[in-house]
Order: C-alpha cells, then structure tokens, then sequence
C-alpha cells in the first residue's frame, strides 16, 4: 500500500545546460503541472513563477536535506518537482532523492517517483566543439566532496589508458582550487602535448565561451564550475580550416 | 569565403530515444525549417511528411554517404537536416559528417553546420531505472564494424578498474551476435555475481522493456540492437521494496 496521500508525485527533472530550447517537452510539461519547486537557488529561478505554484530555494550541498524535503511534500499529496540543471542522473539530484528514499520511513516507497532525463553539459559541449565524444568516453565528476582525490587520479589514470575521451564535470571551484591543475598534470605525464582540450563554459546562455587548447596550453584557471572540460582521445583531430573538432568513428587495432 | 550558396545551412539533430515529449524544442524548430531531412530509415519516418519537404531515407552502415551527401545539398543551398537517434554526437552521424567534411572539397568547409544535442539512450534509460550512472560512468560502443575486438575488450576490463558504472550501445545484432556473450563473460571473471545489470530496451517507446537482473542472470539474448545495457558500478543498489536502482554519490577511498 502506498503511503502517500492521494495525487501526490514527486518528479526529478533535468532543466539542461541552461537555454529554453533544450528543455524537453516532458519537462515542461511537469513544471506546469507541479505545486512545488525545489532545488538549489540558480536552478528554481530557471521556472517561472504563476499563481499556485510554490518556490523552494535551497543551497548548495544540502542535496539530501533538499531530496527529505521534497519527499515529505510529495507524501503529503503534493506535486513535487525536483529540478537540476542537465541530467539529473548526471552529477545531479536523481541519486539524492533515491539516497533520502532508501534512509526514510518505509511507508514513503510506494510514492509515485520519477525521473525526467535532460541534456547533460558534455553533450551540449561536445555538440558545440563538432564531435569530440564520437567514441567511446567517460564522464568523472572531479569534486572531492564525497569521494576521496586518490579515487579520482586513478580514474583519470584508467581512462587515459582505456584512450576514453574524457567529459570532467565540476573541474574547479574556490573551495578546490588545486584537483583540476593536477589533473593537468597527471594527463600531461601521460599524453601527447597536442592531445586537444576543449573548455566549454555555460553552453547555451548568454555567458557561453568555449575555447579549444593543446594540452601545452591549459591552464587550470581557464576552467570554473561553470565549465565542463573534454579532453579529446588520442585520435581526436580539427577539421582543419574549421573550429570543429571530432573524434574518427573507427579506431585501429 | 564559404563555398556555400545563399541561405543552405547543415543541421545535425538528435531526435531522442524515441518519444516526441523527449524531443527538444531546437530539433523541432530545425525541422520546421527544413527542406530535407536525411538519415538512417526508421530515423527519418519518425518526421512528418509536409510540403516542400523532401525525405531522403537511407540503409544501415552508409554513414559516409549519407553525409555527402548532406553536405552536398547544404552546399547547394537546402536547409538539411541529418536526423540521429540520440544525441548525434553518441555514436552516430555527427563524427561521420565530419569525417566526409575533412575528406571533401575544401569549399565546403565554410558551410553554416550546427549540432543540435538530443537525450541519448544511455540517460533515458537510467532515468527509467533510477540514478544507476549517479556517479562517474562510460559508454562504450559494442560494435566491432569500425574497430577490432580486442579494443572493445581493453576498454571494458579498464572501465571494471575503474568501477565506473558502464553504458553499452549496440550491445547486439544479427551480424554480432557473439560480443556482448564474450562481454558478460569478462565481466564475471572480474564483478561480484550479485553486480547489477539493466537491459533497457526502446524506452520511452510503446515497445519499452526495463529488466534488471544481478550479473549471475544476466544472458546474451536479453539484449538486441533496440537495447542499452547499462552495468551499474560495485556501489550500485536497489531500493527495497521499488524497482529503482540507484549508486551513491559517495565512494569510499
């Protein structure tokens, strides 16, 4: 039997990289529907405000205050949605919510939940820069709030010998300003100088910058949290006389 | 100087895993724009027909033709659109179109070409699931038409290293019927049996599956060229007493 209160939901939605148009019409459609909006501060003031429709602001890293919150509302027979910027399974707020689901009262598993994907940072990037994920790739999230730098370096280490294309998310903060600058060195002990790095800020909004360097020429201060870093894989190439860079579908043996 | 006539312009679409709500509203202006719309048969008739609109369906592993031929067009003056399942950019045409870019005649390298991002199967599916990618992950392309085994291998034993969590497309086909058999065998040399396994077939379609199954279960005919395998990471869970599976934001050092 479900716990919650009849007509409650609670929706997990990913508002992509920040433009109107790279909303999905399923998340539109839920923002319209919803009661409650809840998230951290720069993503709620993405919805538009209309009578009957409350905003929850919250801060930064209270993830999973933020998850119980919405949760409680939504067994009280609201309609709830959760909104993240991208994807919500990326980096975001869709294992939170499951976090607080699996930690809360048991009566609370029966509530309708669901989660809406969005367009996630890399892919919005890698559509600016050409096709620099054109094979296979991978995603690290180079915050060292919930895990520990050892875990990161040997991460980076593996997916440069797998020659993974590499999407960083998260690559630098005030609070961590060091992970990403040896990130940088770690790729430089092990790849080609002219290996291409591409740093795509706020794609899609009016702040959007994107910048493609060697890996002789990054810097660590070209990155903020803002930002999301692609590092090309070893086959990763310039259409020459164009921006675009693109990665060959076919890889040798 | 671009060699392009006045006004042809190239876009290459995602159309996401299926559903119309899942397309976002970008695609669907480019496609109102358009006069041609070229791709892979069951992308393309997933576009309206209307008039002045002209269809232009091709086989199965012609990529580097289709794209010509696109540009070819765009060059001509068209307003063509290269329709992708997905994100253009996983897998699919974006990389081939720049590949028959760089080959082609340098005056076409001016030509108006955009990428417009789309939700790719591997988000769509951990959306239905869960948050079973809530940390880092990859995605690795089964198919050994444009690379050789042996690479495929490599990649997945690192990505096991690594313990991402795992995303792989065109797990299986009629053509390929032994890798993804040889893949699960790899991943039970080296995961605990109880390693969560979700075969995501044609979601968000009316011919949608969602099956999850410890490693121990998991056998080759439960994947086709309509499914996303994704293989959750050493810390991926359930929820008791849900279906959703979800890995923590935390790792442990």
């Amino acid at each position: 039997m479900s716990g919650a209160m009849q007509g409650g939901w609670l929706v997990i939605a990913g508002l992509g990289p920040g433009s109107e148009a790279l909303v999905t019409p399923e998340v539109s459609a839920a923002l319209a529907e919803a009661t409650d909006i809840v998230g951290y501060i720069p993503y709620v003031r993405r919805v538009s405000p209309r009578p009957g429709l409350t905003l929850h602001e919250s801060d930064n890293r209270v993830e999973l205050d933020r998850a119980r919150h919405a949760l409680e509302m939504a067994q009280q027979g609201r309609q709830v949605v959760v909104v993240s910027s991208g994807d919500p399974g990326v980096f975001a707020m869709a294992a939170a919510v499951f976090e607080a689901l699996e930690a809360g009262p048991e009566d609370r598993r029966g509530l309708d939940i669901r989660v809406l994907p969005g367009i996630t940072a890399m892919l919005a990037a890698a559509a600016r820069a050409g096709a620099p994920l054109g094979h296979d790739f991978c995603a690290i999230n180079l915050s060292d709030n919930l895990k520990p730098w050892s875990v990161i370096e040997r991460r980076l280490r593996l997916a440069v010998e797998a020659d993974f294309a590499i999407a960083l998310y998260n690559p630098r903060s005030q609070a961590r300003p060091e992970g990403f600058g040896r990130a940088l060195d770690l790729l430089r002990s092990s790849c080609d100088p002219e290996r291409l790095i591409i740093f795509a800020r706020a794609v899609s909004t009016p702040d959007e910058v994107l910048r493609t360097v060697p890996l002789s020429e990054a810097r660590p201060e070209m990155a903020d949290m803002r930002t999301v870093v692609l590092i090309g894989s070893s086959a990763a190439r310039r259409v020459p006389g164009t921006g675009f860079v693109y990665t060959p579908r076919g890889v040798e043996g």
